[in-house]
């Protein structure tokens, strides 16, 4: 019978965050199992990867919006691949920057799906192995849009709020469980060729060269800070961190420039 | 022709805050409309009440969950009532506290459509004719469970965080076009027959004791509150803000009497 | 005897809210006591307006930052005047934004003084008879910076967030005894001759003539905010609520029109 | 001539967070400079372990709430030791629950000189180097009193919260220019005996085993955190992060078992 690893599922694989994430904590000695929505060649060439660098991971393609998508997944992989010790939900439901009047119900509902629903649907369905096994590590990738709602944000806010008091409700109830939720807030650009890239298309590399040395979060540090919670013994636990580079302005903070800030109140003087 | 008073729109006029913003709104010169999803007789009641003390106003039963009602409403309105100026969102998707294996999938996805996705659709159907008037003013009633996730509340703190994040979307975009989005986050109990009594049943009055004097907030109190943002100028609007009783603590404080307080916290000392 | 009015106390009775504030309390009922740092003839100006308006005032130059200037004015006024029933810490620290090395250790010190010290310091000496009476208001005027921290508010913000804090305190220990503390976020311009005005100098006109129809706070409106805050009975209090004109960005919010925004975050796309 | 280390320095060396930063820093190769208001013999305990684990520390007694304290140590280390490369403000203000009238004018003004002053100087004696060579690293342990005030903690949430926004105008300001800003809050019991346990006094073990297995936050781990933040590259910095023990409830949450809450929400349903 075949040894079977701790596993570390990823739902939202693509090569940015989720990716990253896989190769570490394959890296770290997890089975790595990818699931994405599509492009079966790019999640082929991550499992390569993996592979080459001498981790272990499958992978799967994954409508994680259709009902019992997420739940057949988790069985299976408790079944007949090994102990979700591990997830990340790493699926967001960005859409760009819409007025209320472009943005229909079914958009505003996709991006709950996606965005909010996803999350419960993973706990409901991964926890209750990790509550026997007494251990467990729920990591989740989220946006500024989980603070604060801004214009055109309608959809993506919407869902990103509900998503960051779930994982606190989800932390209340689990984590004298033994089970560890991590919410992390993405304050920042990353530079992920599958979401960013083909947000801003050909316009992705002048955006990556105009914001600079280091500009642009890579990934792959995410992921380190990613394992380096997930690794956190019971007795120091971190619910909620923020990312961004250092030349980006914290989500909280006006322009330091208000001569080149469109921002009325920039006008106001300090405050 | 019938003088077309402005119109006051509650979704969700129950005995207790939609009941009381319907009657102050009235006192104050709004044509009153009240929707709820059941008891027609309470509803008559309040009609009744408001009429008597001169006001005018008119009722009609609703399901909000259901596609298509608000926004047939919102159009029945604007078109035989009169100009909706104000418009309170009142509906709560409060279950009580359940674990997460006692929130099945549809409660959680119910608790958004009332939560969350209602006041997007009142939002939808109410906003256009209030940019063309290039003015108006969306209240909607939040909860605790919009500033933090409990155990216990996944469905609604879902909905809440959700339906907080929604209320700053749409003030960053419309409030530049006359309309005023205000956010109430009522972190008390409040005396409101229909909900918290439904939900305390035989115990309501019990309750209501041990709390003490004046340790219940008044419902029209809370009205006379929700008159008042809806009636401060453009130039000085509150978009959010917290009630509660004098004796009653602060959702972000610990009880100040550790020895009386489960808490393992509160063990700690002081922090 | 004379008849002994409560008390209104403002500690920064200025043009702008402290002095509407005092009007508004006088034409409610309350003799206000009117406290500034200099200028003698507006205070008298003020106070003229006050008593030719029916209401009932007085009022005195005080340096705050001095210590004993509040403990005996305070005290003078229990003895002399009436009960302080309702006070207003109305003094602000802002200095315009300076880099930290603009920010001496004396400014630094000077702005914990003014903006978080003299809190505590009023609080201490006028609570004691608020206690005795079961009832009394400490309302507290704050600023963005009590919310976060921008560059180059290094000595204003650190005042205002240990203000904020300070407010929550005294708001745990003191509602419960019957005193209403509450906590107002001005985030927007205020046409306040005595502190924006002398900060923008002779910009000022300019400076509301660009913020367009209704852009720029009138201090009015907000006194009558407070007003309302202040008479909330003690079963629906606010603790903190935030203000600003319609046409201004919330502190949380990211300029809506990216094109014209300097930050280096608008050029992430949205988030 | 000697080989400089890069220095990590710590104001708050004591034997919980602060020692074990030094002992984390230095096994990573700083030279530790630990610095501490008394008790020379413990420090050359601390100095001891990390040079027989092969690291490189020294040491001194420091009065931090002294002006020039922390000025003068700044200079001396630049110039006799090496480059400040991170520095961690590790000194508290906490002196247990104190209601206002046990809360006198010094103790509030001490709270402020050691909980945000202290910051303050640190950042003003320390960056201008770090700034010079486009580098450097402050950590600040901070509290939950940074983030809402307690019934009690008057001195410590006013510091705490001015202290946490200054973290944010630093940040806002030095991020730029290389310098990662960490704010900690710490948001459980330490297993730190010279401060908790000087505070629970013989209560201390007792505390300690209630809280049950990992109950108590080990400050060993806490420092690999520290380590984690102050080696994130540029491109991926965390500004704040929150750490508490799994069986601990977070700060903004109520107690699970409202039947042993003493608090008055507890009773008044879900919220």
């Amino acid at each position: 019978m075949p040894e079977r690893n701790p596993v570390f599922l990823v739902i939202g694989a693509g090569a940015g965050i989720g990716g990253h994430a896989a190769i570490r904590f394959a890296a770290g000695g997890y089975h790595a199992v990818l699931a994405r929505r599509s492009d079966e060649a790019s999640l082929g060439r991550l499992i390569d990867r993996i592979e080459e660098e001498g981790g272990s991971a499958s992978g799967t393609l994954l409508n994680a919006a259709e009902d019992g998508s997420i739940e057949e997944l988790v069985e299976r992989i408790e079944r007949d691949v090994g102990p979700i010790e591990a997830a990340l939900y790493n699926l967001g439901a960005q859409i760009g920057n819409r007025k209320l009047y472009d943005t229909p119900h079914k958009t505003f509902e996709l991006g709950w799906r996606l965005g909010c629903y996803g999350v419960y649907r993973l706990a409901h369905a991964v926890f209750p192995a990790m509550v026997e096994r007494g251990k467990g590590c729920l990591l989740v990738t989220s946006a500024t849009s989980a603070m604060r709602g801004n214009a055109g944000q309608h959809s993506h806010a919407a869902a990103m709020g509900g998503r960051r008091m779930l994982c606190q409700t989800l932390n209340a109830e689990f984590g004298p469980q033994g089970i560890h939720v991590a919410h992390f807030v993405i304050d920042g650009a990353v530079d992920a060729p599958d979401t960013l890239g083909k947000l801003l298309g050909d316009k992705f590399d002048a955006f990556k060269a105009a914001k600079g040395e280091e500009g642009v979060i890579d990934p792959a540090q995410i992921a380190e800070t990613y394992w380096h919670v997930a690794q956190q013994p019971r007795n120091c636990w971190t619910h909620e961190l923020d990312i961004r580079p250092w030349t980006d302005v914290a989500w909280w903070n006006d322009n330091p420039n208000p001569e080149i800030d469109g921002r009325g109140k920039s006008f106001a003087g300090p405050k």
